[in-house]
C-alpha cells in the first residue's frame, strides 16, 4: 500500500534512467542544473489553479534510494554496471525553491524551480510531474465546487471511480480545494480527515421492508443516523417511512440527521422533502444529495432554491473530469554555467530560460493585480512585458508585491513546516479570496495577467539569437 | 508504495463499515447475500468494454485482514468494540463467479457474481469498483488506440499525467487493451511489460549543440539510440544531425533505431522525415511520434498516410479521457434466500433480482451474435427479451453458446490461474476478433444485443409487484 517510507525510484519514465547513465559516463551528472514547474493551460477553460502535491513530492523526494532489487532489475535491463554502483548510494541533494503548496496559480509563471546535479534534477521529473498535475487539479476542481455550493457541507464520495489509487491522494487534494470531508477511510486516516458515510441502497433492499432496514440502522447509530430515501419511491415511502423514525429517535431523545437523496430530479425532491419533514416539525434534519454532482449542477440546485445542506460529491470530482490532468510540464533552464531554452515553431511553447523566481504586484485593496516572472537575482522590475507580444507592456513601479517564491528544500533536506490539508485549505480560501472574481468566474473567465520582466525577455532573445547560428 | 503483500482494508467508503456494524449487531453478517458487478454506460460512446483488474482484486481480497493500528482508528471513529473484535479476526471467506480477465463485455449485463456473507460481500464494494471501473477503462480505451494503430508499436508515455499512483495501474491495463511496452518503469518491472524511453529535450538542450547532444547519447547507446529531432528546428537542424549521427553509427557497425516528432504536424513532418532518411539511405531508421495522441488522432495519422512506426501515447489513454471513469456499480441481488432489487423511477435503473449467469450466442460464424443474462441455475434459454421493452425478444434456441461465468473464488481462495497482461492481451485480440466490426466503430457503433430469459423476466415482475404494496 501507499506510503511515504518507501516510494519506490523505478516510479519514474524509463528515459529518466537512460539520460542518466549518458550524464554519468560523460561525467556530467553532478554539473549545476535547473528545471522549472509550469503548466500552459488551465484545466476547464478556468482562471486559475490551486498548486498541490507539494508536500508528499518534498517529503518522498528526500528519501528517494534504490534498494539492491532495483539496481539488479536496472541491470537486468542492461544499464551500465558503474552507474548503477552510482545509483546504488544516489540520494538528492538538489534544492527546491518556489511557491507554497495551496498557492493560486497561473499559466506560464514557474511554480517550483529545482536546482542541483545533471542527473538528480532530471532523475526527479516524472514523479515531479506525476504528483503535482494530478493534485493540482483535483484541488482545483474542488474549489470550484466549493465556488458553487458557498458554506454548505461538501463530501467526498469519489473512491469508487477515482483512478485507481490516485484516489488516495485525490481525497488529499479534494480538502485543500475546499471539501469538509470524505468517505474513503483510508485517505481519512493518512491525512486527518474527518470520514463520512451511513448506508448503501443495498442495506435497504436486504431488509424485508424499507421502514425495518431505518429502524435497524437507527438502532445501532441513533446519534448519526442519515437515512437514504430513494430505495423504492422517495415521497411515498422513503421520505414518510424516515419521519416515523425521526419521530421514534426523538421519543428515545435522538435527532435524525439527515436524509439522503441520491436520484431523480434533486432540485424537486429536495424542495418537497424539506416541506414534508419541517410540516411534521423536524427543521433539523438535514437534507443531503448525491448523483453525478458537479459544480454546475451544485450551482443548478443552489440557483433553484433547492433546501440542501450536504452534497456528496463523486466521479467528477475525484477525476477532475473532463480534463482529467494538467499539462505541466518540467523544463530545463540552466546547465553547465548557461542560461538553456528550448525554441519552438509555436511561440508560447519556446521556454524562459534562467534561474527564476514570481512576484505578485498587489491592487489597491490588496488583491492580485499581475505576476512578473524575472531573474532570481533581479530587483522588482518597474515595468513587466507580455510573454510573447513584446508591444504590450504595464508599469508596476511603487506598486506593492509580494516575492512569491521560498526555499523548500535545500541540499536534500526539506526547510518548510508540512502542512495538513484543513491548513493548507484556509490558506486556499484566503488567496482566492483576494483573487478578484472575474477570475473565478466559469464562463470565459478574465485572464489573469502574467508578465516577464525586461532583462528575461533580453536574455530570451540573445539565447534564440544564438541557437539560430546552429540552423 | 504499491504491493499486493499488505492493501488496507481501510481503501473502502465509510459507510461499508458503519453497514457491517449494524449487520453485525442485528447478527446479520453471516446471513447468505449476493451481489453483482454491471455498468450501465459505455465509455466514449463506444459498443464495448474490456473486463479488466480482475487478478488485482482477486489477489488482494484474498489476503484481506485488518491489522491492529487500523482497529485502533476505527476504535477512534466510536465504531463498537464487540464489531471491532469481530473484525480483528476478519477474512473474506466468499465465493466469486464471472467473466474471465480481457472479456468483452456490454451495459447491463453482470460481469461479476459476489456470493457469501452479507457484511464480508458488503465490505469489499468499494475496492472492487475501484478497481475494476478504472482498469476497464484504461484498457477498453487502449483497445481504441490499438484499433486505430493497426499492427504499429504503442507506447505508453502516461505516468507523467497520470492521476497519481493510479498510473502504476493503467500501464497494465494499456498492455491488456493493445499497448506494446511503457515509460513506467515501476509497472515495467511488477507487471513483466518491457520498459521504453530514450531522451528528453532536456537533455539535447543541457549540451552547447544538438549534434553534441546528439554523439554523446549515440556514444552511450549506440544500439538502441532513438534521437528527439524537435528542440530547435525539425527539418533544419535535427533530422540533418540525425542523419550524420546514423551514419557515424554506420561506421562503427551499428544502425540509428529511430528519431521521434513531439511536436509540429506530424503528419508533414513524418512524411518529410522518412523522404529524408530514405534519400541517405536510413530506411530502417524507425518514426516514433509522440505529443497528444489518442485513437483518432492516430487514426488520422495513418489514414493520411504518415509513415509512422511507434506510436507514444499519454495523457488521453492514461487518464481514459475524456470519461475519467465507468460507471460500473455494485447491487445486491439476493439476501437472506430471497431475490433483491432496488426499484427506479427511471427503468433502466431497475435492477436485476437473484443469482443470475450470463450466455453468450454465437453466430454461424463463431461470431458474437447476443448475451443472455438467466438465472445461474437455468438451461440455456431458448428465447431472449429486450430487458426494458418485453414486446422486444429474439430466439435463440439452437444456437451455438458459450457459458461465461466461471468460478474465480471459493471461500476465500483463488481457483483461477492469473495471467500477465501479454496472455491477457493475446485472449483480448481473439475476443475482439469474434466481435463484429459494426460494434468498434468509433461513431455510433451498433448496439450490441443483450436480454435477459423469461424465467428472470418473470421474477422481476413478481419481486417488484410485493415491492409495490409497501408504496
Amino acid at each position: 500500500m501507499y506510503t511515504h517510507k518507501r516510494f519506490s525510484p523505478l516510479y519514474t519514465d524509463m528515459y529518466q534512467l537512460t539520460m542518466g547513465q549518458a550524464y554519468f559516463l560523460h561525467q556530467r551528472h553532478d554539473s549545476p542544473a535547473c528545471f522549472d514547474y509550469f503548466f500552459r493551460k488551465t484545466p476547464y477553460d478556468g482562471g486559475y489553479v490551486i498548486f498541490t502535491g507539494l508536500a508528499d513530492l518534498l517529503e518522498i523526494i528526500a528519501s528517494i534510494s534504490f534498494d539492491s532489487s532495483e539496481i539488479d532489475y536496472l541491470h537486468s535491463q542492461g544499464f551500465h554496471p558503474d552507474y548503477l554502483s552510482y545509483l546504488e548510494g544516489f540520494t538528492f541533494k538538489g534544492s527546491i525553491f518556489g511557491m507554497k503548496e495551496g498557492e493560486i496559480i497561473f499559466p506560464f509563471e514557474p511554480v517550483l524551480r529545482v536546482e542541483g546535479g545533471m542527473l538528480e534534477t532530471q532523475l526527479i521529473e516524472t514523479l515531479l510531474l506525476n504528483l503535482l498535475n494530478f493534485q493540482s487539479l483535483i484541488a482545483t476542481k474542488a474549489s470550484r465546487i466549493r465556488n458553487s455550493a458557498g458554506t454548505r457541507i461538501l463530501s467526498d464520495f469519489g473512491l469508487r471511480r477515482a483512478q485507481g489509487m490516485g484516489g488516495i491522494q485525490a481525497s488529499r487534494a479534494a480538502i485543500i480545494g475546499g471539501f469538509d470531508n470524505t468517505s474513503n477511510v483510508f485517505s481519512a486516516r493518512q491525512n486527518g480527515i474527518p470520514p463520512a458515510g451511513t448506508m448503501a441502497h443495498s442495506f435497504i433492499e436486504s431488509y424485508d421492508s424499507e421502514l425495518d432496514a431505518f429502524r435497524a440502522y437507527a438502532s445501532v447509530f441513533p446519534d448519526k443516523c442519515i437515512l437514504l430515501v430513494d430505495t423504492y419511491n422517495t415521497l411515498k415511502s422513503g421520505l414518510p417511512n424516515a419521519i416515523k423514525v425521526a419521530r421514534e429517535l426523538e421519543e428515545k431523545g435522538f435527532k435524525l440527521k439527515g436524509i439522503r437523496l441520491d436520484s431523480g430530479d434533486l432540485a424537486y425532491l429536495s424542495k418537497k422533502a424539506r416541506a414534508m419533514l419541517d410540516n411534521e416539525g423536524f427543521d433539523y434534519v438535514q437534507i443531503v444529495v448525491s448523483n453525478q454532482l458537479d459544480e454546475f449542477v451544485v450551482k443548478s440546485l443552489l440557483d433553484q432554491g433547492a433546501p440542501i445542506d450536504i452534497f456528496g460529491v463523486g466521479t467528477s470530482m475525484i477525476t477532475g473530469r473532463p480534463d482529467g490532468a494538467i499539462d505541466g510540464v518540467y523544463k530545463l533552464s540552466f546547465s553547465d554555467g548557461k542560461a538553456r531554452l528550448k525554441i519552438s515553431e509555436n511561440i508560447q511553447k519556446t521556454t524562459l530560460p534562467g534561474k527564476k523566481k514570481v512576484l505578485r504586484y498587489l491592487d489597491e485593496e490588496g488583491r492580485f493585480y499581475a505576476d512578473c516572472i524575472a531573474l532570481y537575482e533581479e530587483d522588482s522590475p518597474e515595468k513587466m512585458f507580455h510573454p510573447f507580444q513584446k508591444e504590450k507592456s504595464i508599469l508596476l513601479k511603487g506598486r506593492p508585491y509580494e516575492e512569491l517564491f521560498i526555499l523548500h528544500m535545500q541540499h536534500g533536506k526539506i526547510t518548510t513546516a508540512v502542512n495538513g490539508p484543513f491548513a493548507l485549505r484556509e490558506q486556499v480560501s484566503q488567496r482566492l479570496g483576494q483573487l478578484p472574481e472575474e477570475h473565478k468566474r466559469f464562463d470565459y473567465p478574465h485572464i489573469y495577467k502574467v508578465g516577464i520582466s525586461q532583462k528575461l525577455s533580453k536574455s530570451r532573445d540573445s539565447i534564440v539569437k544564438q541557437l539560430q547560428q546552429f540552423m
